[in-house]
């Protein structure tokens, strides 16, 4: 573990502020798994009372950038090469939180999985998987 | 076509009010090709003066939308099943636009294909494939 | 479950012969998780004593294809529709096995996750996500 | 262009003798896009006269790798990281024939674009976008 949880949320408050007004926050990080939380309001609801699938996406982005920092460290720029996600059910109003693990971490591309839960959905809501490009720098 | 460029643009502020501030705009719509437009703020920059993945998964998303439904009309419920983008190149800091056309149309899948430009940029700057569930209430 | 080990052995041998010189078999099958595993010969091996993607892509779409039908039975003539693939590792030469589960099983659509091991090799070689339509004649 | 048709052909037999019995052959290479085709016989097909997935998932990273090497050359040991295929119609039992264009060439990753064609099918009956990673080395 390069970064601690605290670290990690100083960065996002220091280099992401315009991710503030989404009151994100890190509930989990254990040098493996990270589980990061975002309240929902009307700003990402859809007709039909579901959320947007772009906030779900941003979510799996954060989440997946936070655990790949947490690993490597904010020296790294890295940059999100690829995203897949399969939206699997109709989210709650509730808030929703994604659990990111590593799947490889290589010298030059790290693979983050992503499932993202509802507040009160048993199952996972979407599922992510999100390739970086670490630059040799590194 | 189902919906011309203005019952578009119109059942996108009615139905996406959220949308509002993001002030995207239909600049091309034939009954084939749709191009969504988008101006790049202060919210949408990352540090280094890019733009973020979320903000183009959200112009893909949009314009895709946009397209299925100006081909089979509103009356379907059409809901983001699968969305896979790459990011190619740094955009710049000017207005983005997404090129959506319709790979296949079924009856109850739709797949949309997406380039994304950035102004003063050549080459696209993300490619992506969407897929829609359209509900059999069609 | 809807078919069993043998059943879904059977229906492979039956209906998908081009695939008997793969002497794929089921090696565990519980009603939840389906393992599919692949011995490999010269025909899958790549210069360098690598398995070729198209090997592992072939054992995912089979894996998730079988899971499927064990959990919703022969009648359906269930299609692929989509598949995303992330290659992880280098494989060994030894035998391949992929662990197939269901993330979603809708009415219309099925996702299916697959991690796939090479023997000798911790860590999955692969990781792919297949979606599946299945038709309303179901 | 950095090798021309018969230099990807004789690379192809060469390095890919497994590949031999798909008989595939390159129709077309200018140094922008490259058509590979390949026939369809018995172990190919599936129940129903129609083309298995593997056979198209391995003629589009085929078509994508020969598209690679045709622009930095065969001294690159490029690995395919990532493949997305969507299935959009059911293809014919006649010729396969993959389109493809590159995306993006960088110095790491290359992504390229492909189409797949069935001949008698007027619209392209797969879409495949891939990720190569390129070594450093290059």
């Amino acid at each position: 573990m390069k970064m601690t949880t605290a670290e990690l949320a100083a960065f996002l408050d220091r280099e992401f502020p315009q991710m503030a007004p989404l009151r994100m926050r890190i509930e989990h990080w254990d040098g493996t798994a990270l589980r990061l939380a975002m309240p929902i309001g009307e700003a990402q609801l859809r007709p039909g009372g579901t959320v947007s699938g772009p906030t779900m996406m941003t979510l799996a982005d954060c989440a997946a950038y936070l655990l790949l920092l947490g690993l490597i460290g904010p020296v790294a720029l890295a940059v999100t090469t690829n995203l897949n996600i399969n939206f699997l059910r109709k989210p709650g109003t509730g808030e929703l939180s994604a659990e990111a693990t590593m799947l490889k971490l290589g010298k030059t591309l790290a693979i983050v999985e992503i499932a993202i839960h509802s507040a009160g959905v048993d199952e996972p809501v979407a599922h992510s998987v999100l390739t970086y490009a670490i630059p040799p720098a590194r």
